[in-house]
Formats: C-alpha cells, structure tokens, sequence
C-alpha cells in the first residue's frame, strides 16, 4: 500500500468526458490499495476566460483579485472531479487551497509555497475517501487567496507530495513522458525512463516544457519521486528521482533549445572595473533575468570592450529604454539586438565524469557549418547561442552525435 | 456619516457595463461620507450554468461539491466589481465567505447562517475601502463551503448589515421597490412607501418575490432597516421597518396571489381523533409543507368527513404516491387534485384592529362572482383559494376594493 498523489493538466480534466476518466483512474488506483490524493488544474481554456474577464473591467487588474477570480478555475474542477468519482461509485471530496491549507508568501499572481498542512488530506484518507486538491491555489497568512503562477498546479502536487510523504507525485498530462529532445523537431526522439532531478531541472530551464521548473527543484529538495505520464494511457512515463550509478553513466540525458531569448550586444564600451556590474546592476533593478553573458575586449589602441548577453524576448521591449540609457552613461558607442536566435544545449550528469563534451558539441555544430555566437556552461549542461534558422539542424546533430536516437539507445538498453 | 450595507442582484451584476455602474454607485455613496459594504450575486445566468455544469457529471450532486461549485459565481462577481471599483478610481476589496467570516450549519445548498464576525469588515472599512463581500456563501464550523440557497445574497445582506449595526441595508434589484401588487396584472399598483416587516414577511411568503423571506426574517429579528430600490435609477423605493403609528392605520397594505399551489380533496375518511394527524404527520414526515386546510363533516348517516389542503405544485408529484397510501389506509374513498387553483391575499398590519376585513374580502370575491374553495387567516392576513381563470379579475377587485389603486391613494398621501 502506497501514497500516492496523481496530478492531471488542464487538458486532462478538459471536458466532463476527460474528467471521469480522471475519476476512473483514480479509482482505480485506490483500489490497488493506495491511499489517493489528486491535484487538477482548471479546465483548459477556463484560466484564459477568466483572466480575460477580469482584463475587461481593467486594463491591469489588481493581483490579489485577479487571484480570487482565477482561483474559482481549479476550485471548479476539483468539486466536479470529486461528483465524477462519486458516480463512478467511489468517495471523494474536493479540498481548496485555503482548506488544506497550503499557505504561500503574500506575492499575489505568482506566490511561493511556505508550508502546507497534512492533517485534512491525512483525515479525508483515513476514511477511505478520495482527496481532490485544487491545484494552483494557496492562501496568505491572512486568509487572502493567492495563486502559483502558471503551471503552479505540478508545483502544488510535489508539494503536497512532499509535505505528506508521499511514495510519488505522478504528473499526467498529454506527452507520455520527458524525451531526449522535442520529437517534432527530432523524430528519432524517445522517451527517457529515468533521469535525475539535476537534469530535468536544467532541461525545464532550457526550454522543455514539460514540468516547471520550481517543482522540479521541490522534488529534488524532498525527494519526492515524480512520475511523468501519459493521461491517456497506462504506459510508463519518465520517472524524475535522485541520482545514482547508472544515472551517471549517461553523458547527455537530453538535448533542449529554446528560441524565447533575444541577443543584446553592447558595443565599445570603457574597459574599467564596475562598468559591466553598472549595466547588469540596472538590469537586475529592473527585474530583468539575463542569461549568457560574454566580455570581449576589442583590439585596438583605446581600452575598451564589448559586452554580449542574452535575455528573454518577453522583456526585450521593456528592457530596451534603460538598456540604452546605461549603455550611453557608460560610454558605448551603439547597441545592436538580434532576435533571430536560438539556444541550443546538451544536459547530462555524466558530464561531470567525461571531458572533451563542450569540445565534442563545438565540433559537431562545426561539422553542420552551424557558427557559435555565444556560450555558457554548467556542471552538467553545455548551452550555444545560435542563429534561429539552424535549430532544427542543430537539435538533430546533437541527439545523433551523443548517441540519443532511437535505434542505438535501444540496443545500448538491450546490452 | 452612516454604515450602509448595499445589495446588488444577479442581474444588476450581469454585465461588465452593469458592473461598473455598481462600482460607481458604491463610490458615490462613500464620496457621500457613508462606510460602504457590498453584497453582490452572481452575474446572472452563472448560477444555473454552473449547477448545469455539475449536472452533466452527475444527476444528482452531492451537496457539499454543488456548494463548492455554485459559490464561484459570487467569488467571481465580487472581485470583478472590487476591479471595477479601483477602475472608477476608488478602493475596494473582495471578502469571500470562509473570509469574513459567514459561519452558518452544515446544511448545504440551503445553509442556515449562526454567526457574522465583523472584524474583517471593519478593519477593511477603516481603511477607507469599501468591502465587497460574496453574496450566497457561507463556511460551516468545519471550514466547508455552503451555500444559503435561492436568492440567497438578500440574506447574506441583511445578516450582514445586523452583524455589523448597518443605518441600512439597500437592496438594489430590477423593481424600484415593493407595490401594493404585482403591476403586471393590476396597472393602478403603486410603490408603496413604507411597509413593516410583518407585512413584508406575509407578502414574501404569499408570492411576492422581491425580498427572500428568511432575510425579512432577520431584518425584522434584529430591526435593520431595509430599503428596496431600483438599481437602474436614484429614487426612493420602498422601506421595510418596524411598525409605528402611520403604520398601523393601514388596513391593507397590499395584494399576493400565488399560482403556485395545487389542491388535494381527500374524499369520505373516518371522522375520529387521529386520522387527520396520521394523515398530515405522514406529509411532514416526507417534508412536504402543507399550507390551507378545511376539514367539513359529510352528510349523511355515517361518521364521514372530506378533508382539502393545499401543497406546492412542485412537490404534488413526489407527494402523490403516499398521499394515497395514506388516504387508503384512513378509509378514504377517493383523492381529488386540483391545480387550477390561486391563493389571493390581503395583507395588513391594520387588520388587527379593524373588524370585518375577511368579510369585505369575501363580499368584493362574491360581487364579482369569484367562487372560495378555501380560506386562511392570520393575525395581519386573510387568504382565498380560488379558481385559477380569475386570478387577474379577483386581485383588480381587490386592489380596488380596499383603496390601493393609485389615484385613490395619491388623495390619501396628501390628506
């Protein structure tokens, strides 16, 4: 007999035909003899209409009402997964954030879990009922509605997990599991069975889209097993765990790329200590996250060096006004930005063991005649700037050159 | 300065545009110096969309999840209007049940409020913001959400000024106040100016539907002023207070009529102590109301009596069934139904005082040739049964007949 907490998606719980399918495998489940704790997100789309219809009464709505009208999505959805279960002859009761109760810091639109209590899902368990939990929601210290965030519903299920010790925190949604890359941009993609926290978290922040990333880093802190599936099928998924042996054999667990970045590139600026801290200072002031950071000094007679970085398109339009006025205070000549570009990188665990990876990744985009416009490392991922029209090339070189595709890792499994 | 508690309907929240003129109303009334709350309903429509939505999972809900569901409606409405509120440039903020907090039994889907805390209200008025509070929605002592049932959010408002000591309770609604009766069926009705709780809760309960009947109830219980008025314009509507002297000279104050009522004839049962009690604890038993009762002694030799009662159409069905295992068993020899029947009523405090009411009733009925198949009285009320096809002839004549017809009172309002 296990615990376990099952998480499903908006699309999983999208209709009324979805959600009893919900209801069936979490009945199912408990009829395996586990004690079942199920997170939903709201319907699909319902999210979207909500903030839709708050942005119709005011351009920029208050966040701390925005989340009490946007919390009603996943409050929603988890009574009517509950009445789904009770007409397929199980017992179940939804249970809101402010109930549970999981209390967040007061950042409305975007909380941060502090704690989550146990006691109520611990009771509703021991009677043999089902526990619905609304994802996405939480309440502040005092009793104001507060909600994650996008995709804070996998964030609520690993936490929950994690505060009630779970034996795993299974994540279904519409992909069967966590692959080596995107298998629309790589057919020969396939689905990785195991992979340590450290890459899943590295993978999610490169672009994978397929659990956020502050769950990932939640698992990893408790531990908790998570268990990424299909809701579609009972096939195996990927299973996110702690590192161990055979983990660490893997070079490159997966390749990611993400095209959401813009390059900045500042051009002559003065070469002395504290104008680069001046630049990124203001960025950060600004709540500007900069990823890839390169420093060139420009060959010349006068002092002076040009600055690289790369930032996330969204912000670009904001950034750009103050990015322009430091870039004039600390003497540079003139600011160029590219949008047409594209993060590539490789993740894995094993590259702490093996060199030459970088080496091996700067030779393989050579060899497509791909150029690097940048680069940046970890202990175990290799990221390369590129331009946007070689993703596709590039993706697929990589998954071939580490040996992901298809056809060998079957046989390296089989061995 | 005063402490008013304003209450808006379904309707005057059910658009964006309707929103904003609530918003502006609220704001008006606290520019006028006053301390402003804000009951709202859900927009209209959403409530039954949403008990649509749980009934597609299942045919019949369990009542705990039904209350998790339909309070989203009230959630969603209230923090729209407090962004409308900050939109209009004033400040506001949404209180939910479960935040105020509104404790009620356990009783869902037609919860029973126990108590109002106020704090919240109050540290949020202290602020100068006006507190938006969730219509319908209460918390049972278990931290579960209930709901107060149909046109709920009158009761959530007049409860909630009590709680608080509010000068008022407003109730804004689509009729710009309470008329002597429905001007649909009689064009010479008149909004009448002041009416006591007795004659409010009399008329409530006969049929008219513009205050819910529990919240006359607890106006009336903790003496809070309530003002029914127009949400669509600024005049003076109708106040429900104690009784005074000017009051008590007003021998009908207005005329119900309720179509909603079927009559049972129980034909020939035995005339001795305890059949008609089997007869009637067996329909309470089954929680059926039963409302006018006759009981006549037939003629003839034996000791044989018919026994006629009336009972809401919508619960004829669900009661038929035992009705007649009831009548077969206290020797009744036939059921007779009637549903072409209407319950017409005067209502008025001076009725204590005046002799001869029923009798002018019954003389003005019977001038028009108006049958009585049943009659009821209370302290400040008398009631006729009759034939449904003159339901608009016998409240006219009744209308006219006691002098509420407009002219005749307009006369009166200015001796």
């Amino acid at each position: 007999m296990a615990l376990v907490v099952q998480k499903f998606g908006g699309t999983s719980v999208g209709s009324i035909d979805r959600i009893r399918n919900v209801a069936k495998r979490a009945i199912a489940a408990q009829k395996n003899g586990d004690d079942v704790v199920v997170i939903v997100s709201a319907m699909s789309g319902e999210t979207n209409r909500l903030i839709k219809l708050a942005h119709e009464v005011v351009k920029v709505p208050d966040a701390r009402e925005m989340d009490v009208i946007a919390a009603t999505g996943e409050q929603i959805s988890a009574a009517l997964l509950a009445l789904a279960i009770h007409e397929e002859g199980g017992k179940a009761r939804s249970l809101l954030g402010h109930q549970v109760k999981i209390l967040t810091d007061g950042a409305f639109t975007k909380a941060r879990i502090k704690t989550i209590e146990g006691s109520k899902i611990f009771s509703t368990l021991k009677k043999g009922i089902i526990a619905v939990v609304a994802g996405f929601q939480g309440v502040d210290e005092h009793g104001d509605i507060t909600t994650l965030g996008r995709g804070g519903s996998d964030t609520s299920a690993v936490a929950v997990a994690a505060a009630i010790g779970a034996d795993a925190c299974e994540i279904f949604t519409d992909v069967d599991g966590v692959y080596t890359t995107d298998p629309n941009v790589c057919p020969s993609a396939r689905k990785i069975p195991r992979i340590s926290y450290e890459e899943m978290l590295e993978l999610a922040s490169l672009g994978a889209k397929v659990l956020q990333i502050r769950s990932v880093e939640i698992a990893m802190k408790y531990g908790v097993p998570v268990h990424v599936r299909s809701s579609f099928n009972d096939a195996q998924g990927t299973w996110v765990t702690g590192e161990d042996k055979s983990l660490e054999d893997v070079v490159v667990a997966g390749v990611a790329f993400d095209r959401n970045e813009a390059r900045v590139h500042v051009v002559s600026l003065e070469d002395k200590p504290g104008v680069v801290a001046e630049l990124f200072g203001a960025l950060a002031d600004k709540n500007v996250s900069v990823d890839m950071i390169i420093q060139s000094v420009t060959k010349g007679a006068s002092e002076r060096a040009d600055v690289t970085f790369t930032l996330g398109k969204a912000d670009l339009v904001r950034a750009k006004p103050f990015i322009e006025e430091v870039a004039k205070r600390i003497g540079s000549t003139e600011v160029r930005y590219d949008e047409d570009v594209c993060k590539v990188s490789i993740v894995g665990l094993g590259m702490r063991s093996h060199a030459g990876i970088a080496a091996r990744m700067f030779r393989i985009l050579a060899t497509e005649g791909i150029n690097i416009q940048a680069i940046s490392t970890s202990e175990i991922k290799v990221s390369c700037l590129i331009h946007q029209k070689y993703t596709e090339l590039a993706v697929r070189a990589l998954h071939d050159g580490f040996g992901l595709s298809k056809e060998k890792t079957e046989k390296a499994d089989k061995a």
